[in-house]
């Protein structure tokens, strides 16, 4: 049987471009993986896996005109849109470079012999160690950020973890390019380029989550993929942990004392969230409850003046662009819904922006309206008009669990909603934000991207430092003479490592 | 339909002792479920919490004369181990309220905004919430310190997190003296009582882990019924955490040298660790990779002194009198194997330790030698001698995941054998020892109870401080005024948390 072909796809004009690879067989999986297993030795040295993800940022920064001119030709996401993406990816790769120097993801505890207890202490000292081979399924949408160099590539080589990631059909030319960067820097720094491996294939992406020597997988996507693959991990004969990140609608509440202090802004930046990237984040807004009367008509003003204003564009795929024709016509039909600004084919290879309104006490009771309640990936967002802050609350609690929920406040003075809402979004999702917009995820130690389920199969966050986490196990060393221990848990603390000692910080 | 009965039985003689409760029906686990949710507002005081493990703790070391008595009589396990039990489950139960008291658990983050990032950060404010309510099943084996008032029970209530226990069957009398001493303890702090709720019967904890309001679940117990309940979570809805601990061998490997200089004291060492309890210990030593030549005939020699000297006893209940005879002699029967001590049965309903011995070449290959590689609960442990380290390490590279494992080196001067044997068990499990025996578990910072599958579901530690991290989830607050924000993440500090502000320990 000859070898399936990949090819790069145009979506502005839906032609190939050019075949780039082959989908793997099963036993190219199974060497792709077990190459990747043989690199873990190398990559045990904190030092020189620093070394290995500052040199890959550099890399890529080097080689950012060809990265963006190719990830600009598979997703017509656009030069600007893609500089900015390089630039986030390359400094997440340092910043893990700098969570490895650090340490702290070690977590060492040291519990000296305490024969006081009960029952008795033994000396025990532990840090945590990489999981092994960790599969990374890329996202379509974030063809470098979250992809083959993106945050969980990162994160499992800051843990010490060999990757072998499933490269997204959206951009599998650009995926090629990135994986030869990392394994160029792999190399450079003296490690085996088999840290990084790519693959390409659905079959593929199956065979790797069955692979007894992959050890741990991170996930970026939709609900229905991201399950199966869940799935696939939890029926192993030894499941694995699976981060995926599947699906959010991202609520969004404006008080009634916002929309009247400034409804106009409000629909303006709604406009912006909802329709940057053409409505292709994890964190669009997908829901927006606004205030029924006058105050809220002035925010849909706004908005509609706005999305009106709003180029068409090509989504990521032909695929994603039917889907998204589908969603917004199914939900568009629906009683008591309309469409200000209708969202929906542009020319044959792009859609338009728009939006729909329904009032918010259709969606409390279930019915055909929950259909409203689910994401549809693109340019379309629901405002569901609320007369009562019961109508508003009944609403959120039919939610499933979110990326993000964001609250609308008025800035000029208390405003007395604000408390039970919050205490009402802060259930649904995995950062709450307030005045502010949802699209846009920094990097940063306190940044949680995640939620409950579907927004993530785990309660463990897909950026920011603490990502790291994921990759890990802890060990303890018990009674255990120093000759025989890792530097990591010497008594005297070599490699100056934060640690706790006897219960305590040090 | 009458509701089944739930008696509580005695080991010793296999009869009925008393009826206790009655298994709940799918009706009575959904208003415990719902009840107990319904107690985590007042939960979420931390100040409350910590009171009400202390004051539990405290109540346990109260009623110790009548829950030791319920305890033996339904285990056999007798007063003096079920003593040791209780003062360590009350410390464990106060290990948790300093856990509580201190707040590093919540593991809080602030990173202040930053405009000169890429992209910019917005100011973020991160700490752990409780998952919601927790589903606690018990063990057999500890009718303490891993059932009602225990680990599991203890570091969920410390994370904020209501629970739902579904007792033992082995220990029913003894599962309900515990639940009231914990809701009574939880009344006297002004707590609800339903912050912890117990339930009996088989079709009650299958109910129990597809409930919608159940967030989390921890197990300990046999491979077979924690990985059902591992794939019922895993099959939900959506899933949840299940933090089990199923099974574990606990390797232990002698050196040459090591048996040189002390085998008499190493076999009499192991006839301790193995029979303690009855064998009834997840960290029983299963398999002892011994030398072939003398000086591994010492250890043997003084292993068959030490467990012919061991007295017979009940184990915990019939049924697992069954599997272990069933087990034994299936072992016994092997090619090659024999039984320089024979386990097998006491009296009607006892039974005696007993080991078995095998050349180690045999188990390097597969077939039904395999037997010998798998748990076999109760007081008998498989001991294969090696000629080589080659033989050694060959049978290490065939074990599933442990608990622990441990080492057995000279303490004269440095083993030669002893870094690359150490390196081959890391991998195997959860703990290494040197020179130590696994039986004991120290409730300690530096813990880690867990270990790759089968030993955990997770890589999480179900004993330990660090036990309390299995209930929470991050939550980021983005541009959040001070006055909405929780007081754990206001910017003076108020509660004086440990913290990272802007990537920095403070």
């Amino acid at each position: 049987m000859a070898a399936a072909p990949v090819w790069s796809v145009d979506p502005r004009t839906g032609n190939p471009r050019e075949q780039v690879a082959v989908e793997a067989t099963a036993e190219e999986v199974d060497r792709a993986v077990r190459s990747a297993h043989a690199a873990r030795d190398p990559l045990a040295d904190r030092a020189v896996r620093a070394a290995f993800l500052r040199g890959a940022a550099g890399l890529l920064a080097d080689s950012a005109e060809h990265v963006i001119e190719a990830a600009d030709a598979e997703t017509a996401l656009g030069p600007a849109r893609l500089t900015g993406e390089l630039a986030r990816t390359a400094a997440q790769l340092r910043a893990f470079a700098d969570v490895v120097d650090e340490g702290a993801f070690l977590d060492v505890h040291i519990d000296h012999e305490d024969p006081t207890r009960t029952p008795p202490w033994p000396d025990l000292r532990r840090y945590k160690v990489p999981l092994g081979v960790v599969a990374v399924y890329a996202a379509s949408n974030f063809p470098l950020a979250f992809s083959v160099p993106g945050g969980d590539t990162a994160s499992a080589l800051a843990a010490g973890c060999p990757v072998v990631v499933k490269a997204h059909p959206d951009h599998p030319a650009t995926s090629e390019l990135c994986a030869s960067v990392l394994r160029r820097a792999a190399a450079r720094v003296g490690l085996p380029e088999d840290v990084l491996v790519l693959v390409h294939g659905f079959e593929a992406g199956i065979e790797l989550i069955k692979h007894p020597l992959v050890a741990a997988a991170g996930f970026t996507g939709s609900v229905r993929g991201g399950r199966a693959l869940y799935d696939l991990a939890a029926a192993r004969p030894a499941p694995i942990p699976f981060h995926g990140e599947l699906g959010s609608l991202n609520p969004v509440v404006v008080t009634e004392a916002a929309a009247a202090e400034r409804g106009e802004r409000i629909g303006a930046g709604l406009a912006g969230s909802m329709t940057m990237g053409l409505g292709q984040f994890c964190t669009k807004p997908g829901l927006v409850l606004a205030p029924a009367g006058e105050t809220g008509d002035r925010l849909l003003e706004s908005l509609t003046d706005a999305v009106s204003d709003t180029e068409a564009g090509a989504l990521l795929d032909h695929r994603m662009r039917d889907a998204f024709l589908a969603g917004v016509r199914e939900r568009a039909e629906l009683p008591g819904v309309r469409a200000p600004v209708t969202p929906g084919a542009g020319g044959d290879h792009t859609v338009a922006a728009g939006f729909l309104t329904v009032p918010a006490h259709l969606l409390a009771d279930g019915g055909p309206h929950d259909a409203l309640l689910e994401e549809c990936f693109g340019p379309v967002t629901v405002v569901a008009r609320y007369a009562s802050g019961t109508e508003a609350t009944a609403v959120l609690s039919r939610l499933p669990g979110n990326l993000t929920a964001t609250l609308h406040i008025a800035t000029d003075g208390p405003d007395a909603d604000a408390p039970a809402l919050l205490s009402a979004l802060a259930p649904l999702a995995g950062r709450v934000l307030v005045n502010g917009w949802p699209t846009g995820v920094a990097v940063a130690p306190a940044q949680h991207h995640g939620g409950p389920y579907p927004a993530s199969t785990s309660t463990s966050t897909s950026v920011g430092t603490t990502a790291v986490e994921r990759w890990l196990r802890p060990l303890t060393y018990q009674s255990t003479p120093e000759a025989l221990l890792p530097p990591e848990l010497h008594e005297g603390n070599p490699l100056g490592l934060p640690r706790r000692v006897d219960g305590r910080r040090a």
